[in-house]
């Protein structure tokens, strides 16, 4: 089986989402608030995940980020932290120094439905970061992590850890542990196949035909 | 009267909306959440609409996308495919594949406020797409064009099929066929107009004066 | 104590934000939808504010951007008009011509949670904007200025007239008068700090340690 | 023609939207968030229009509610004050002691997309009051009537001074004056055709062949 | 097997939930938006799906309400019409004239997450209507049912023809064919262990003793 | 001072409402989307609070109601549990059991933004339950309480453990401990001067004549 660096530089979202949609798995991608930092970059990693809730308060004498800290210090190459944050646009879990540290243990990249912020520094880096949004407010007293390594749902797609999280321009989608294998197969088949059908519609051919000869679109 | 070509390198969304107000048409901007893949693209065209209906089901035998292609199919040089989607964020009508038989066939660009993909190769065509959002998912099981070449409406603009479609970083303006040319003239009028206003502005006169002698803002 | 143009080349809204929480003041920054028309451009002065509310009318003989006019007008070297236009999408009160006024006038920028115009032009003024979102049309019949230099709330943050405001690619902060010098003080005094801890994180040290040394995240 | 106690009595809103959109006016029902307090009671009457602006802020010396009182006190008997407050739920315009003042000068209801409070005390009044919610705030120092006797749009609808506006438990519309009086005595014939419909259906008949004989759903 | 009427009589929307829940099925409950007309009433019976797509145009010469009257017309006992209307808050499907006809069929009520209207009427006949909202307007032009007896989603819950549909003031939820029998029994169960929770709680007993004793929350 | 039961007596929301904003406490009033099961009962106690985590998984042998039953065990009478459940209409945390327990040990009532069920049978038992809806799901693998008895937001106001929190018909005020007996004061004198404004009022006295010599409105 091919290495994460291979996928990540031959497959897309687009094509492993017809793929996961074929093998019956139809709520995999993520919302479309959820956009790249930076369009040119592609992610592709194990999901770690780590669930906010919001809070109202950060008591004095208690570490707001101790989860958060343990699950980026654990952190294993190929690794993607995935945070489920909500929809409240109040919880911020991700910044410079987070993507700092968490691609010094060699993450492949981070995923949340909450929001990010240093995004300057963050493009210079190169590192994919896919967010529900940009702002400067930090998470303290305002979202805390209350589980790590659990199932959680982000922008609408269930994640559990072990998953495949795969992003790019088009968006995340979140591959199944258990269908893995039979996914990624199918989306390398097709990537070929549409070659075919592109280079057939460029030069005119009527989609009718094109779709009846090769049944992609 | 000038070609489709010569109004999309005179003309701009800004000042067709104006001009379109001033002739009591004042629902024909579609909402800000349509958004252009390439801000630097320019589409001017007449529309050719779809109407999607939203489904939860892709029965065995049937193609989901028989009426999509017979529009595509259909298409003459300089037309816009336009498709009415909804606000669900479920129907995502267009990739790389659409755009490519599009073109083929001389259609101007395309606007949707559904979602649409493959946006790094839609972008190296330089395809003018606008469209409510970028997403990975396919249309079928999640959305079926129910009718072509009837009125819709697509994020508040009521587009009826010939209407004029103009496109660029500000947006989508729809101009209605009866009410076109006295639009088109009116635009070309003023953006004389504002060159003027413009170099006032730009020495320091103050905006009360400047308003007062030319009436634009 | 630094001039405005020395805040704008060393401050940032993240580290900001941070010390305005530290200050008791969590409601800041503006929500995530206000974003730069220009990633690269940082904003920073003082705000002249604009009240807008909707309308569904325009009368005839009466000046639709009376007060709008009359603030712009007045403004001073430094000064930023931010306008508050409530979350209708409605109201789109920015655009090239006001651009080009301000600036002639020395405004340091606009913030706003209605809609701008012109995107292109503005972009080339490499003038500091930040709105709610982009759209074609006027405020002309839609929206209206009914009170100047008064309190008003922008995208969940109140600004009075005379706060520092401050914009960058993370998004807007309002630092109010009071506040201002303990908050400038306390950020340079943050920036100088995330160094030490960017670089402790750059090399791997665990985060649970470099916080436990530098209280920075 | 019928007095408005008269049309109070014989028609409802269902029916008149019905007309009003075989009239070709198909946006005269307010959006279904608009409930009256008491189901059980019907409004009728002229309307009286307030444009509400949200504020934030309430200047000493100021009296927050004077262009409310104004209209308030010019009520005449059968007329209907109508409030557009947008849709932030911070406008709360009404509230029993209002209820009382137009009720005396003969107000035949009020209806607002605002909130409305002192519900138990308006409820026993049984006078007529649809709302866009139930709230406590007053309005003071978060809206102010900018405006009276201009045309507005409340939850979606345009209503301008003088228009007919009918309410009962399926909601809000509003009736333009050039069109009054048609459209009220389609309605009248409409009622009576709906009979004989209701009849066969409830005997059993099928939809198919009644609606082909009466063209009444 | 017990009759509908007996299930009628004897179930409950959160009991069948919970059911539902510990069965592994947890989208079975429409969303909250959806509201009994007659908070009194209870709904229990098997789906006819109808899928409704918004329409802009009501082309002379076409029947709008085509599917809708053949889906009614051929409703058997113990039947119940459910509605996918999505959330525009356009689609407004039903009123007093279909309730007497699906009544006169036999039809043990009606759910959509659109809107309906004559509700005075339709509260009268006692016939169970849960619906997204309450509002004047009819479908003709706005909406359309473009596919009758297909699985579809309704306010978040998946509807497929022949599925139990039961309501009650706790709202509606979908009990699949394939688990219906397995649900009704441990609901039944449920039910009377539930009493002794009661009793128990009502008496004093803590609810940690409570929920160890018996397990019921 | 006046017991629980006094102010229960005497006291209403919007009335409390204008104190805390005399008093600059102008988010004292939860959004509108808190309403009553029973509008005719009224709540006054003491807030106990929870705050809930969405959660999407419910490990075996993990009580999902730990940290709400000590809550709840624990409740004094004259107190009322305040649950915050974030706005995602998932988070179901009350029903008849709990209602049973809660009134076991006293309580005056219960608030909380997420749904509650069983809203027959707490009808019966005359309990005041304030909620963000109705809907028949359990919080179980949906939404856990993370934190008891600490500072808490519910639909836009933050609850405080002790505050008075006061519910009736027209929504749900909490009067922060700092400020309730001054709150209290006006209120009641308040109270008074309503009822000389009323008579005014209903005998027909212009508004703003009313106005300038009560000063209440």
């Amino acid at each position: 089986m091919s290495t994460l660096e291979e996928l990540r530089a031959r497959l897309c979202t687009s094509v492993l989402s017809d793929c996961l949609d074929a093998a019956g798995h139809r709520n995999q991608a993520m919302q479309a608030r959820i956009r790249p930092l930076d369009d040119a970059l592609v992610l592709c990693g194990r999901a770690r995940t780590g669930l906010y809730a919001e809070v109202y308060d950060a008591p004095a004498g208690e570490n707001p980020y101790e989860l958060e800290i343990r699950l980026i210090d654990d952190l294993k190459p190929g690794e993607v932290p995935v945070f489920s944050c909500g929809s409240s646009g109040r919880i911020a879990p991700w910044g410079e120094l987070l993507s700092t540290s968490a691609r010094a243990r060699g993450a492949a990249g981070v995923v949340m439905d909450g929001l990010t912020r240093d995004v300057r520094a963050i493009r210079e880096m190169k590192f994919p970061v896919f967010a529900g949004g940009i702002g400067p407010l930090d998470s303290k007293g305002r979202g805390k992590v209350v589980a790590i390594d659990v199932p959680v749902e982000v922008a609408g797609a269930r994640v559990v850890p072990g998953d495949l999280v795969f992003g790019d321009v088009d968006g995340v989608v979140v591959v199944p542990r258990a269908i893995e294998e039979q996914v990624i197969a199918a989306a390398l088949a097709k990537l070929s196949g549409e070659n075919a059908t592109r280079e057939a519609l460029a030069r005119g051919d009527k989609l009718a035909e094109v779709f009846k000869r090769h049944g992609i679109l």
